[in-house]
């Protein structure tokens, strides 16, 4: 189908290093201070939670058009957790947080909707 | 340790709507075509890729530090492959390609720093 390219590079050390993570025409650095602590700049944390809320709210659209919906408007928020864990930092946890404005929809349409459509990213 | 959030909107139906990815300062608009087909605009397998070069570049540096070397430059790039199995959309790869300067370094010293973080993000 679609293989999609981006590009991550990292000079110097892990505490003292920096780094940049491309896509598109996207370019944002990354420090340690960036991922672990408060340090300006992006993370891998953060752009996985907006592929992941990106993925899910155009699945969600999927969903209710297969049941005859069409979304006024869906909001997902992406809140992803990283914690230490026997001394390795882990993913252990994304929290979605949906709202979503469906015309016309009963709370029964759109649980199906959302089940149908939650463990699937969008088919064509 | 740390939330990071992302979010993102969709508005209409799969095929003709349209979406917006945020996290940061970023906020990049994609659709079915950006995702599925040759469409302008961005999709969450590129955030996906981007944040996986990241980690992985940066975890490379973690492991050359534990074994005394300091990178001069490490680049990543990922290669997400999205295909449709059963009639659904599924990522079935990523694909990363690494090219690292490591001043001194033997081949067996970097293929022990690679082993030792390839299945983990860096550890504070």
């Amino acid at each position: 189908m679609a293989t999609r390219n981006a590009n991550a590079a990292w000079t110097g050390t892990l505490k003292e290093g920096k780094g940049t993570m491309k896509f598109g025409t996207y370019e944002g650095a990354y420090t340690w201070s960036s991922r672990f602590e408060d340090g300006q700049g992006t993370n891998p944390e953060e752009l996985l939670g907006a592929a992941h809320a990106g993925c899910f709210s155009m699945a969600l659209s999927s969903g209710l058009g297969k049941n005859g919906f069409t979304p006024k408007q869906i909001q997902t928020q992406a809140q992803v957790t990283l914690e230490v864990i026997d001394g390795k930092s882990r993913i252990t946890k994304i929290h979605l947080i949906t709202e979503a404005v469906v015309p016309e929809i009963s709370d029964e349409n759109f649980r199906r909707s959302r089940r149908q459509q939650r463990k699937a990213v969008p088919s064509p």
